[in-house]
């Protein structure tokens, strides 16, 4: 099947981070692709890319990147399908990559989330698809309940707990 | 017609920051509302106008907020509309703000933009309903070209300067 | 007993740093609760618990958070018993979840401690519910008696120390 | 009559920031009074006044200091009433007094609130005195329904915009 | 005469810090041209510039870029001549553009110089382009010794100030 | 008479930060000396004068610098007077002098004060010189005195004040 | 023999940075005495230390802290001994006692050396004693001097290494 | 053969950050030199270093500091040949070393690259020797290119990655 999403990084080490993303996207059935691309070693493939992606299908683009973070906008400048950028932290502590990433000058949007985020950019990408599929929309409504079950169940754990310190 | 993108800012003294993406939007012809609404001082507003946004027929929210800026967040967690944040510059430089925003925890994404990047967020919300509107598409892809020509235009205005200092 | 205070953390993973106010007021035989509630996984429950709050008896909310850390805020601005926020450090060493909670709107205030400072938020509590409290502030003034003990017992040992490097 | 709050500050220099927590708890009617004291110029006054602030009938200190500040902390170590910090913008735009104030050590907890906060500050001494005071209580509701009125009418205004920038 | 140093920049707003690095290689005699370009407003643009440079005699090129800054970066992935990034200070005080220009990846060096630091920018570039010009390194030698002189004026200025302000 | 303080900035335009410095020592009836050096600019004249300093009967330095300020490092390195560093605000709020100054690598210590704090470094100095100086050392008790009653007179203007909002 | 130095510290757990100034004293042959004191849980023994500090015979007092650091600058504001600040990281990588160190207001300042820097602080209390101690300056001349040593032997490590990698 | 590149450190422990600089040029056939000085301890040597560098053949300068990291500027103060600095992360994850060498005042350029980043600071000192080079020039083309193999080989790597978590 055609792939809706492309999850976009610099190069295998940082998929530890940027498969949060796929995982996502994988439990909810959209179809998406993973490609190694870098905004400073591969800048015609990158070109090639972002102009291509909207013919191919795409229709979200997730790219992540650490230290001087220029993929996400640098993609964001040759398309307009929605780039998600997700800081990753490679050197201190993400502050580089989050201020590269989310400090986009005006005109060239780019989907900040959170340093090492990849799972809340794949949410936010079938967010975006959801706009115009139904079953989707109704696959993340019962993704959110799933979340308030966590707590519910934290709940239960903290009721167990005794402190019987020195009294 | 009915609103496609909810604005939404706590206060008025926000206006002049927000008013940016309401801009675009008009500019774009997507339909769009003001509002008013603050996690902090109407929850229970905040709390219905997240639960009904989508019947409502809202597809994309913009929430700009300062300081210990909650409302993109909260509404994130009551909806699965996309909703793009906006860190507005109050106190701290607005550091602040973009990191109650951008940090968000996993399962709960907002879709932060630079701080004060109000236009930048309009663009966003028009690049996620351009998905299944290609006339949109079409206007989004001739925006793009009009900044091509305003760093044309500086261009022929940098090849004028003349640099006799001293020689 | 009636709980007084009730202790509030995101998930079970924040228990060993908010576990530390629990001891205290453990300590201190003052009646609390641990609860787990999320601002963004279950707004409606928050709402309930913070509206609630008042009836049931409790006196003051201890609520730890990480990274955008809203629920201290939000709680905040739910109800008028004093909310004491302790950020957590779970990304970029506590600095977004403090500013999430220090920098709160006028309006609602929410009493920040330090980061992972829990054991502080436990003394605040306690603190503020020796206001109408005679015996509690006794047992204060006694605890704060033993954080000198253990300074002069440092005393002792730093006395016994021999610095005979190379004389 | 006799204070329950007590307002301290370094200099008259700070009033201008501190006057907002004035200006709340008279408007609450909670009689308070006003100090100079400075833990660097005065410490023997500091003293003198912490150790008989219980006897005197105070119930909460709001201390605010800017740069290394120092006299919420040690106001804190010697006195159990709750003590309320105002980090005030004195330099580094308020980093320094921030941190100064919030990251008290174990044992000694100052309830802080964000930088040049006073007036949360006099709401927040005012929560604690609402613990043991039904009137009190019934004012902080009222005055919790009025922040809500700001905001509804801000939403009036910005429902009266007009963008008609270019169509 | 054919230009050896490419001053290039976002817009002409960049113009009043840029010019510094202008002007230094005027007095130094330096040919130079000045470009606008943007690495996410001309991206194509970028691209022909940074892979004829070396074709066309330029020999180093300095690029000033503010906010989530890529331009200097981006040219650097495209050239084998040496980058000179200067931060521009047009939000966050220019830390956001300080660590997206100089945090770059392994393999793509840029040269960056401090925020604003246009002036160090021309210095740099002929520094680099008198490693193969006697008579520019004179020039350099020289201008380094009038930066002493103006120390030496400032000392004679210190010495005639007098401080008679209470004895 | 011969200088005891010497007080060095890096231009004449650091005059107005650093003459409080000279203030105080004025006032203290200190001789001291002012001197325009730079550790980038005049780096033999530094050499020269901190291995001097020594023998001309200096017994304190003074230095105050901006951005990456060298200068108090560079002396310290060449001399064992201690070597007192004010961090200028040039840039960046004053962070990278800051920095600059206070972070020396062991065995080269300088003696940091606060940002733009060269009063604090005359009152040092003073303190220094007052080891072997009983003269001295009761003026300074005097001087500590009078921090005393500014703040009493600060008490008295507050005592004053009325807060007849709205009752 | 009576020390002529003190360094306090507020928990035995700070020895083992604070330790680094008692070997430099004790290398040096100067007397000094350790105490555990804390500006937050001892208050009155820090008074009666700091009051009392000239009258025993003390010159120089070293004081480390972590968090939000007191201890130096409460010290300073009782005594007009040269206080030295050693800021101890134990949270947010010093950051906290780095600030509440440095920053002291006008009139009470505070001699910091690096984060973690107690060695310096050493070092900095023997220069101050040094000037007028004829021998112990000679001390220190000859301990600059073993400073380079160190470093003409890293020297001839470096000339020895090689770098043969795949030519 | 004579050395052209001279990389200079403050000691043996920067040599796991500054031996990439070294691998660099070595791969790439550059004769260089590794050598030990410090700013701080042997001033003198840095001196004759950096005046006779021009002298000695040597056309660029490579210098890692940490800490309050004066090396390159002072080097930078003293010679007109290029220096490039690498900020080496040893205290507060760098930022202290890369505010201390990126900040330089106008007049003396250091050419800074990324924290800990001497690799790049390899690459660039063979940019600016590849100005008069074709043969480095040719071989820095090459080294572009296997940039791009590498981002090639790991897109083939994660062709093959399967997503079958859950459905």
């Amino acid at each position: 099947m055609e792939a809706k999403v492309s999850i976009i990084m610099g190069s295998t080490s940082d998929l530890s981070v940027m498969e949060e993303a796929a995982k996502v996207l994988n439990d909810l059935q959209i179809p998406f692709e993973l490609n190694a691309l870098s905004a400073h070693r591969t800048p015609e493939e990158v070109e090639k890319f972002a102009k291509s992606a909207s013919e191919r299908g795409l229709k979200v683009i997730i790219a992540g990147a650490g230290m001087a973070a220029h993929l996400p906008g640098v993609i964001a400048s040759m398309t307009n399908i929605p780039v998600i950028g997700v800081p990753i932290n490679a050197t201190l502590e993400g502050w580089d990559s989050l201020l590269s990433i989310v400090q986009m000058p005006p005109g060239i949007p780019v989907a900040t989330v959170g340093i090492n985020g990849a799972r809340n950019a794949g949410i936010l990408a079938a967010q975006m698809l959801a706009l115009s599929d139904k079953e989707l929309q109704a696959k993340l409504n019962k993704f959110k309940e799933s979340l308030k079950e966590k707590v519910k169940k934290a709940n239960k754990e903290l009721e167990d707990i005794k402190f019987d310190y020195k009294v």
